[in-house]
């Protein structure tokens, strides 16, 4: 195992500290990532967070018109509650906070228990459960959050920086959760700094189908298959429980290792089966967004959009991770 | 090996469609990439290109404020001739066409080959040779091009995007390959698909010092030491060839495989060092812009700024792989 790394204890904070460094639209303190210029008088806080190791996921996604703060934990580690509590009472303008919870047994505690105990600010949760995968899995009851987390910042992200209250915020949040539904697969294990060696041994010949995102198991090993039929299946596992119609929100995400250029080969696949179902690729998104260490495979996650859900994806961020003005 | 691909003959052209149907920014036709909007008359007009397997280079940095087109080639292969042609008649809009080369034989060649055979258009070539690590490669007659040319790519785009003339677009281009250094390590290899093993073979504990994008063997192997004494061999290397002052701007590139959490630990070492030799990061990059396929590892790119290449990196870019608006 070879890591760009100086120690498995200081990676978190090493790395926090190049983000700080990189980007002077961040402030990072007590590890919560802030927008530099703090909160907006009567705007709504977002405020997320989970295990590292999914960069950009979280913190490459705090700044205008996405979140306001991110609480990265350890590897795979849920943060703490009170990183939660200080990063909820910080990003406070007044109008409240929302929480945008993956769903995982560790942060939901975590971020219930941050929810109560923040005394003096208005707090809701909107849980991501976006994995069609399975049903229960090794760290959660109920579905896996994973790329619709994205969708879920962005679009809640764009509703509050135009002043929404927060319980329009928070309806606009969990109604992207309910129109989106992912599907990942890997074709290599991730390696964590403290483990030092793969998370799952997978053959030379396989691949993982439904795999999550900390290299939990998914709902079955098949032979290595052609992009095409790999995205036939997750594009099948999605249109099964979610049918597909209408302008799609369509992200091919890179597990982490995955070259751009594969991707790019499995968006062609993914367009072409949405094409088939009479639906049509709206707004797209290419690249590692919600990754898993050094694992190879990709995902995809799907939103059917509607007008307004279109505007609020079209409308200006700048975040590290994701920006664009129009 | 395990790729996300068809058939290895097809990989290039698939990601092409992929490309295509995820941005609708781009058209493409005959393996050329080009602006969907076509020339702008008066604007001069920007060719790339060179083989395949370094996304988002150079495809993905078609659009306005950068490249006009971009000719990509089989994986690690040249463009050939034609692609060229076709490329430099498209984008001229009658204030003539600046060629964006690499320094690889086959990549120099080919380009010289298309410019001598475009008639009626105005062409002048720039080379790109900023890797400090050799002076001649196993592609190379003088130094290879490598990080520097996203650098040149996009201040020469935004030059041409004001409407300057072509000699001074040039003359930008060249200066800031003057003022620009990279050096690359290598954790692991990378794997072409024709190919199905590592071009290279590294032991385990090992890294490759000086490492070339298409895994060209470099200065040293040397055993894996932390992330800041690895960030401080590249950083000597540079500093050592072209002593860091001032303003810089500082790109930390992933080669493909390696977490960005990981280029955010090196960046750190990479901006402490900078620190320590009494210049200033004013500009910076983090990501995955110039890589190797599959390979992990990263290089870091440093131009010395001035005013006016700092205005130039800061104009508004809107390519697939580059973009924001200030």
């Amino acid at each position: 195992m070879k890591k760009l790394i100086n120690t498995a204890d200081s990676v978190v904070s090493d790395a926090l500290n190049g983000m700080a460094a990189a980007h002077p639209s961040l402030r990072i303190r007590d590890q919560v990532v802030y927008r530099a210029e703090g909160p907006r008088p009567g705007k709504v806080g977002l405020v997320s967070g989970g295990g590292s190791g999914h960069e950009p996921l979280h913190a490459g996604f705090v700044g205008y018109g996405m979140l306001d703060a991110a609480c990265p934990g350890e590897i795979f580690t849920s943060p703490v509650p009170d990183q939660i509590i200080d990063a909820t009472k910080a990003v406070d303008g007044g109008a409240g906070v929302l929480h945008i919870v993956k769903n995982y047994t560790g942060d939901v505690l975590n971020f219930e228990m941050a929810a109560e105990l923040t005394e003096d600010v208005e707090v809701v949760s909107v849980l991501v459960d976006d994995d069609v995968a399975v049903q229960d899995s090794l760290y959660t009851a109920g579905r896996r959050g994973t790329g619709a987390t994205l969708f879920v910042e962005k679009i809640a992200g764009a509703l509050a920086e135009e002043g929404a209250p927060l319980a329009a915020v928070a309806a606009v949040a969990s109604e992207v959760d309910e129109r989106s539904r992912s599907f990942g697969i890997a074709l290599t294990s991730c390696t964590t700094p403290h483990a030092g060696k793969p998370t799952f041994d997978l053959p030379e010949t396989e691949v993982e189908l439904g795999i999550g995102i900390h290299g939990e198991p998914g709902r079955a090993r098949v032979p290595l298959v052609p992009a095409r039929e790999l995205a036939g299946i997750a594009m099948e596992a999605i249109h099964g429980d979610l049918p597909l119609r209408g302008d799609l929100l369509v992200m091919v995400n890179g597990m982490g290792g995955t070259p751009l250029m594969e991707l790019y080969v499995a968006f062609a696949e993914v367009a072409a089966y949405v094409e088939g179902k009479g639906a049509r690729v709206s707004r797209s998104l290419v690249g590692n967004y919600v990754t898993s260490l050094d694992m190879q495979g990709f995902s995809v996650t799907i939103c059917l959009l509607d007008d307004t859900l279109t505007r609020l994806w079209d409308a200006p961020v700048e975040t590290p991770g994701l920006r664009w003005g129009r």
